[in-house]
């Protein structure tokens, strides 16, 4: 899949170019550049970000096996009554393996088989927490809205959690699952749902996608529900988690359900395309960040996957057989607006962050966004909101007459 | 006090330049620089934004009162059962005239004096709604904590709100005027509003800043406190229009509001300093007309202002007698994640837009929002969030042990 884009291009050519930060880079003089990253990208806005070297046996592996690996640190003041809190999180992008039309058992083990020196990296790295991409375990087949891929599905503690269970008690490490899940006590249902796997091993709980699109070649309402399982936050040794998954993100409210549940960070495993959702990918995760005090973990597959038979996409358009491209682009968005370049828009990667917990309640102090929020107004609107009575709370120019003659 | 560091500098020079977008232009080759829109700057993410012409009346004011003027057109599709619904929409930012030593009649009358003809370039490009930046009769003295600026509140009937009258009715403009109000019949109590006068010149009604910030210098608390106005959004003969002020643009649930009673524009006036915002500034202004699907017009006041008393910021630092830089940067977003360059960060400005409003339900029908956002669950968490004996939704690990050895 991603050899067909996916050649590391000269910097400077706009064409397949790895990312936006580094292109930028290359072409700006570092005064500007350093400009660009306090207002835009979000590198120097508060204290800045700093680069993490990794040892030799993680970037090694990036290398034998070729995907971008990246890591920083992000800063919070020092505290006299707390200790730093200091979490190493990992985030995982990855294109699939084999062709849709292989097997499907080899498929997902082909998936397996790359995503574990990546996953070996980051445990060389020490990693705490980390975060596999949406539906890891197979293609984002839900463009083609055959039934046949429901196939992939998998009950919680199946073959990709064990995978993952092993290596998780392997490295002392949390990771986050995001799989299509079968749910065999409820008539065999299924669901896009995030396994967490505690640091030895164990399923701690699991979350499932709270708003499920229909926009473009979009249709998982075609195969899964809206979750039943609300806005949990995971209590993991290395600290509080929550899973957003995918389109979830275009909703604050969803955002601010897991910050009121108290995460401290946020991931928001994705499968996202190039035209349709590209320019919204850094906005919503950095507000995320900033009107809910905590960090959040953004990831996307890439590369371009193609299926076996034809299908339209509700636009007009002749038949076609690929869902565009999986621009990857994976980041860490911090409380204080501060943001890490994004891994690749064409590789596999592996994004690494020191994350200081401690700097979530400092921004709550400092912004008081919590205080300030006057939520009573809102429960009280959305409650009339819901009735079927309800009536906007619009004041009309007189000079405009009455509504029929509007 | 525009002129320490209003002056145009050269394109290319860092220090001092008028705004991030034009830097960008300037020091990019064209193909690079359409990417860096698409992706981060929002003029190209969608159907690209047009530039306007507007009547040498307009662009002659903009040269011999030496203010920033720029114009952009927002695109919708055509449709069949609905014309389009093109509004021509104005943003003034702009520094205050004299020192604020001088008397209080006088400086109000100078900010009048300067900020009349950009409403007449306004006016004579055939603006539909104009609206002015926070408070924009007095400098913006919250930092000094001294009670004495109260002097410059007045009733919603006043001074100023007389002054925009007569205008309005000379352009047939709707104006949306945010002033310091005195509300005379409640104990002259002091509160941060916004005026809408339509476009007759008759006073539609008004909105009070929902949310108060306690942060750096913005001690607004110590002036006047929360809004008692609730949500309202104005149907004036141009549109549905509702007014965030400043802080307000922190909270994802404000924005929400105004949204629920059918806002399709919303203004965030604004006076907000460098250090301080200027990361979140284009972020939540886009990412609340993406959730919210209406446009949004931003802006923030431009220049340095001086204060005759020092004053400390809780900071540690010595006593000053500045605000610090507010970096002006007024623009557009639209539901479709586009947006306009920023008006300049030093300059006085006009921003223009037309705004087709059929874009707002052709964003609805496309990303679903509103069907999707299964605001119950919300509806029924913020009042769960809001008893005593609230408890958060948080699965632990088992593995942690028992809370008291946590």
């Amino acid at each position: 899949m991603e050899g067909e884009n996916g050649e590391n291009k000269a910097e400077g050519s706009i064409q397949g170019y790895e990312s936006l930060h580094r292109l930028l880079e290359s072409n700006l003089k570092p005064e500007l550049f350093k400009e660009v990253n306090r207002i835009i990208l979000g590198l120097n806005c508060g204290s800045p970000l700093e680069h993490i070297t990794l040892p030799e046996n993680a970037t090694s592996l990036s290398s034998k096996f070729n995907f971008d690996i990246q890591a920083f640190s992000f800063k919070a003041d020092k505290e006299m009554l707390r200790e730093p809190r200091v979490v190493r999180v990992g985030l995982i992008q990855n294109s699939i393996s084999l062709p849709t039309t292989a097997h499907y058992a080899d498929q997902k083990k082909a998936i397996m088989d790359k995503i574990k020196p990546m996953i070996d990296a980051a445990g060389a790295s020490g990693v705490n927490i980390l975060c596999l991409q949406e539906a890891w375990m197979m293609p984002f087949a839900f463009c083609t809205r055959e039934k046949k891929w429901c196939e992939f599905a998998e009950p919680v503690d199946g073959e990709s959690t064990q995978f993952l269970q092993d290596l998780s008690r392997k490295y002392n490490m949390v990771i986050v699952s995001p799989i299509l899940e079968r749910d065999l006590k409820h008539g065999e249902t299924i669901w896009n749902t995030a396994v967490v796997i505690g640091n030895h091993g164990n399923i701690i709980g699991i979350h499932r996608k709270n708003h499920i699109p229909r926009v473009g070649d979009f249709n998982e309402s075609t195969y899964y529900m809206e979750g039943n399982t609300g806005h949990p936050v995971f209590e993991t040794a290395y600290g509080k988690i929550a899973i957003n998954i995918c389109y979830g993100r275009h909703h604050p409210l969803n955002w601010m359900a897991f910050g009121l549940n108290g995460a401290e960070i946020v991931f928001n495993p994705s499968a996202t395309v190039g035209e349709l959702s590209e320019p919204m990918w850094p906005i919503e995760a950095r507000n995320a960040a900033i009107a809910n005090s905590y960090y959040v973990g953004s990831i996307n597959r890439v590369g371009t996957e193609t299926f076996p038979n034809p299908f339209t996409s509700g636009d007009g358009k002749p038949a076609h057989m690929d869902f565009g491209h999986f621009y990857g682009s994976s980041h860490f968005s911090g409380p204080d607006s501060s943001c890490t370049p994004s891994l690749s828009r064409y590789r596999d990667g592996l994004l690494i962050s020191d994350l200081d917990l401690n700097l979530c309640r400092q921004i709550k102090d400092k912004w008081a966004f919590r205080m300030t929020a006057r939520y009573e107004m809102y429960a009280d609107l959305l409650k009339r909101y819901l009735e079927s009575g309800f009536e906007p709370q619009v004041i009309v120019d007189p000079a405009l007459g009455k509504p029929e003659h509007r």
